[in-house]
């Protein structure tokens, strides 16, 4: 999307590679909204470590990430053999998988990724295959989000009030984003909304990046505490609810994303307010049988006892302090742990439709329809 | 409740009076945990703005605050004249009224005070009687709790695991705590159980508050952002809620608590677990009709789209900033701005019991049962 620096305005993807430096490129998601900067990962090891410590986070900007990566570090092999390059690109794609265990959209892009390899009979060939097929998975997904919106827009009617948790917008998507879809599409047509960010603790996903990303395409919007949806909903300021996903299961409907998540469809649920989800079809797990067997991903206590921000002071408002970009702060208490579980599994009978872009299905016809799920690549 | 300080363990109430210095006597709340500190105000002036901003919080502690206030405001008036006397009372109640509109335990406290003050027929035996009552209500408050524990603590079995929300402990009354009542009495009663604190977004009295008086007493807890409950909910790992509340509706047993005690109760209903709501007498209101009518306080955006705590290297652990007890960190994008109720209703058929003075109600029997339920002053 757009982005507006010291008043120019830019396009920018969120992940993209140069081929030139064999390097993938990356907004630091750490810094916004305060800072927007670029990084590179030089080798797949740096491009896992940016997975993993979230400069990139989102399941369909991970997957494109993990794509890229592996591609990167097939490029980066010396030596010669195929053999010896499958095992090394076994290792690269491990490497990868591990660091987000919960969304699937990694393992399908390196899975998309892999199969395409196949067709090189030599190192040479696979390597060029790999960072084609790359490319490819990073343009399907734009793609696919641009009809996530225009299958989806019509649910934001004029004046409407939607909620969104996280931050399923194009900063974790390689563009325009899967939550956030039908919302610019909806403001293309000219409709206008507000949209409640749940600031999404720990993390903060929501206040940081969403609300950033909102202001950046001039969507009206506010930040709300996570614990105050409910209390919208109940007063009827809620007229919808758009989410993202890290998986969701093709046999059950059951979907995975960020903390809270479940929560949010629960008070939907109670209040009669349409709660959808939307996912791009790398999202789409047609193997696992429940959502117990998701893996959820237990993250650093220190998320939960602190918080990240710049530094203020009342009157002279922001300001940068010096070596770093933002202040940890520890909230709790000093001597006191916490519970850290950073996604969690919303079973499909809360969830009034899917959103892909194949269209707006009910979770229960995800499986009978699975063969029109698979992207044509 | 005791408070090690430096290794030191000392008896201290949240709230108390100083007769000879005309000077009510808080726990600087918004320096813990990070710091113990024992603040007076001068005049009913500066104790309404200790309630507005939040020096102290909690239903029954600002109850005892504003009862304190007002004794403080009376003792205070140096002319004559009971009419006079009179007129100057009535702003005095009005003031520590208007700073925190949800909690009704403030008004009940205060009127039992001006009840009381009528028997006098000087000034200075109203002065005398207005200390007198105020000391007794205090007293009368922690009595209260501690017949709430006496009550409830059977709720907590041996290796329960008990979800609370915000901070309904010894901070937020004169001593024991409402919420915290039960744990307390449990914990003396040999039992071992374990506390998920919610952190309560956005202030933070789960993380700062509850977790340190549960750290100061020993019992086992850890901190959970707001959005986790649901996910332990859905896995089995809480057995039991039990928070606080601002004001309990006698005729209809609608619960008005801190942001997201809503959101708590519609989880806990969906799967089975008990929710209870632990409060004192003067948290009944036996007016309003409807939770509708229940004021709900919108607070400062600031503490949506920030956090505040103590500024921390991840090497060299806490350090203080030179000014500052604590830093305010921005962590929302910066043009945006944020909703901020502070507080939510919960219906009563989502509360499996009031917990009072006067033994467990079902919300639904408070209104047969209201003739128990008022103090015997």
């Amino acid at each position: 999307m757009n982005v507006t620096i010291r008043g120019r305005v830019r396009h920018h993807r969120t992940v993209t590679f140069d081929g030139a430096r064999n390097a993938v490129q990356l907004i630091e998601q750490r810094l916004l909204p305060h800072e927007f900067r670029i990084v590179a990962t030089r080798d797949f090891r740096e491009t896992a470590a940016a997975i993993h410590d979230m400069i990139v986070r989102g399941a369909p900007a991970i997957a494109a990430t993990a794509a890229y990566g592996l591609a990167q570090g097939a490029r980066a092999f010396r030596e010669r053999g195929l053999r010896a390059f499958t095992r090394h690109l076994e290792s690269v794609y491990e490497t990868l998988q591990a660091v987000r265990p919960t969304a699937i959209d990694p393992v399908n892009a390196m899975d998309q990724v892999r199969a395409r390899m196949q067709a090189g009979e030599t190192v040479a060939e696979r390597q060029a295959l790999a960072l084609a097929a790359a490319e490819d998975f990073a343009q399907r997904s734009v793609e696919e989000c641009r009809r996530i919106g225009k299958h989806s827009a019509r649910l934001i009617r004029d004046g409407a009030r939607v909620l969104t948790h996280c931050n399923a917008g194009w900063l974790a998507c390689v563009d325009i984003g899967t939550a956030t879809a039908p919302m610019y599409q909806a403001q293309a047509q000219g409709r206008r909304f507000h949209v409640f960010c749940d600031e999404t603790r720990p993390r903060c996903q929501g206040a940081s990046l969403t609300a950033w990303e909102l202001a950046q395409q001039g969507i009206s919007h506010e930040v709300i505490a996570d614990n105050a949806a409910g209390h919208l909903m109940q007063r009827g300021e809620i007229d919808l609810v758009i989410v993202g996903a890290d998986r969701v299961l093709g046999r059950t409907g059951e979907v995975a994303n960020k903390i809270g998540t479940y929560t949010k469809a629960v008070l939907a649920h109670r209040h009669g307010i349409p709660f959808f989800v939307a996912v791009p079809l790398s999202t789409l797990d047609w193997r696992l049988k429940s959502g117990v067997d998701i893996p959820i991903e237990e993250r650093d206590q220190r998320e939960v006892l602190g918080a990240w921000g710049l530094a203020q002071t009342p009157s002279s408002g922001i300001r940068t302090p010096k070596g770093a970009e933002r202040v940890y702060v520890r909230v709790a208490n000093p001597g006191s742990g916490a519970r850290n579980p950073a996604f969690d599994v919303t079973p499909g009978e809360l969830v009034r439709g899917i959103i892909t872009p194949r269209g707006i299905l009910d979770p229960a016809e995800l499986w009978p329809r699975r063969r029109e799920m698979v992207p044509r690549v």
